[in-house]
């Protein structure tokens, strides 16, 4: 084969040249390969460790004769329970192979070179990814500082500050991953008010499910108010369903449409479609994940505070922990030992590693092994 | 709410906003809801009528109990395993939510407003969404006349001179969809002759494993020669698993490299990477599929010629049918009488309708009530 020596590099689109892909973590299948279950602890992906609803399961196993069917390219039936959820029409739904394909998507259909996205230093990797992917600039509001009530967290005034006549997407995330912070609806509110109607103000509430602040509040109660507001959720995270990879955007529905054209007509497959109505359908499973979620957040911030460490507010299941110095040999040695916990130096955070709540025995084991660590 | 007035269509990009929604077919949901289970013959969308190998199902139950952790973002099971089956490296593949995702990364990647795709008239839908979503300039070679052997197939000779400066993708199906045609591998050698190396030549393979015709050969064994082909291969045709949504494409390592780092991580979900390596991995079911679809396709497109119509040779699990006539209200009173089939006006052949091969009972039911409705 001739060597094209960068050609497809020379090829590519500007921003595709540019662009960096999103950094899933550490292999856990190699990390799976070399300790057994018991002794790997994953608190790196924010995945939630009570697992899904037995229903969803159950409506797996209800779609295996039907595999070689294509999927319902319209999402009909987990559209109209989810219409059913939240109170609004099936047209304002678009579903994703997760958020993320939402969030990209948002980007590709309404930014491009020449045009601005805006979000907050700190904010969710792929906001960048998808503003770098479409070619258009990323502008970054600094962020609360790291001493604020709600460090490193989104300043949404900065966020005004950074609008420009060239701004198209405002990405925002409440809570936000990797810092767990969140904003009350009020400055939400605010912000709204201040933001031409012309710019999508996207509100990614993928660990919304997990709230239990009632201060904190979701943006789907504005979204009547705002035709320019985009909610995104997922059922990667309380509902437990990373591996199937479904997500959806509220939004008005003439927008929605436009993202409905541009999505990928069977981009939800099968399987996630049935589980992730299955799980819709079991609030119960949703509260008691929530709770123990709870519990296991308040226990595991006091256990590492106990140890002199600063951890973030949080409303996620996970925490940021500041260890006041480099933490990537800290975290080299928890993998070693098979905690695997999330490095954030990529998001400019060196000192701090994220770390997801885990089960009781899991967060046991996190903190004995982090301990033997520290010493 | 303000009702924005075509705000939305306004602020998308002009590449989306000329784009036109893949078009998906009947809704078979409703489709299914009104008529029995024996009563509705489905053969609109080219699926397998025989389903899975029994291996794909097993593989979705084992990965059950894993739902709450994120698919492996690189698919290092599933690749390693079409790397083995096709002798490539590893690096050579890049997997997709079905070939439909890979073959608009590749446009997205490098097409661009300015520049060209070409591909035939009569092809894949598909192609021409990819070069409109990514702002391209799509330009359609003339296809083989409708009285050629292999009649609207892919006039390799039109393609060629349909290459310009601007030309960045040429997308080729072969087999074609909605054709059924094919083209030797000759001929596909001489056009890579005949292309500058910055041209991409995507083969598009979707139906690859159904050809059962020795001259029709795999764009497969030329990759090695040449550094700016594409190969797109599926698991939704051949096998089976048109419900979970799975692609691969074979390529220079280097172009991999760039769509990999398009796609989202976790593009493909966790049951469909399990199935899809478990399938791979049953070539005895495979077998029994094409031999059983190649049977059936005989039969059927002899049982339609003794009607006196007129059915284009097809190496896939499909035939296209010419009525003569308008097909739309033949179409309309087969499916009122529960017998799916494709419309394919929308390729500008209003006069066909392209059918999938069933089992022996449905090919049967699709003759009763095609005799029915033609009488």
């Amino acid at each position: 084969m001739s060597d094209p020596q960068g050609l497809f590099e020379r090829l590519a689109t500007p921003a595709v040249r540019a662009l960096r892909a999103y950094d899933p973590g550490h292999d856990l299948v190699a990390l799976r390969a070399r300790f057994a279950a018991t002794e790997l602890v994953e608190l790196g992906a924010n995945e939630n460790a009570y697992g899904p609803s037995p229903a969803a399961r159950r409506a797996v196993l209800d779609v295996l004769n039907t595999l070689h069917r294509y999927p319902d390219p319209t999402g009909a039936a987990l559209k109209d329970a989810l219409a059913a959820h939240h109170g609004v029409e099936r047209a304002a739904i678009v579903l994703g192979n997760g958020s993320h394909e939402l969030l990209m998507l948002l980007a590709q259909a309404f930014a491009a070179p020449g045009l601005e996205v805006v979000a907050s230093r700190y904010g969710f990797a792929v906001y960048a990814l998808a503003a770098q992917a479409a070619g258009a600039t990323l502008r970054l509001a600094e962020a609360l500082p790291a001493g604020h009530a709600m460090p490193r967290g989104h300043d949404l005034d900065a966020i005004a500050a950074a609008l420009t006549p060239a701004t198209r997407i405002v990405y925002l995330a409440n809570p936000n991953n990797p810092t767990g912070t969140w904003f009350p609806l009020d400055a939400l509110r605010a912000l709204l008010r201040r933001v031409a109607d012309d710019v999508l103000v996207v509100v990614d509430e993928a660990y919304a499910e997990f709230v239990t602040a009632a201060e904190a509040g979701s943006a789907l109660t504005l979204l009547a108010d705002h035709a320019n507001l985009v909610v995104t959720r997922t059922f990667s995270k309380a509902y437990a369903l990373a591996g199937l990879r479904v997500g959806y955007a509220l939004a008005h529905p003439q927008l929605a449409a436009v993202l409905d054209r541009l999505r990928e007509s069977f981009n939800v497959n099968t399987p996630a479609l049935a589980a992730a109505a299955a799980a819709l359908g079991d609030a119960e499973h949703l509260a008691w994940v929530r709770e123990r979620n709870a519990e296991q957040r308040e226990a595991l911030a006091g256990a590492l505070a106990a140890r002199g460490l600063r951890v973030a507010p949080s409303q996620t299941n996970f925490l940021l922990v500041d260890f006041g110095r480099d933490a990537a040999d800290l975290e080299a040695r928890l993998v070693a030992r098979g905690v695997v916990v999330r490095p954030v130096g990529g998001y400019g955070l060196p000192t701090c590693l994220r770390i997801s709540i885990g089960t009781r025995d899991e967060n046991r084991r996190l903190l004995t092994i982090l301990d033997e660590v520290l010493q």
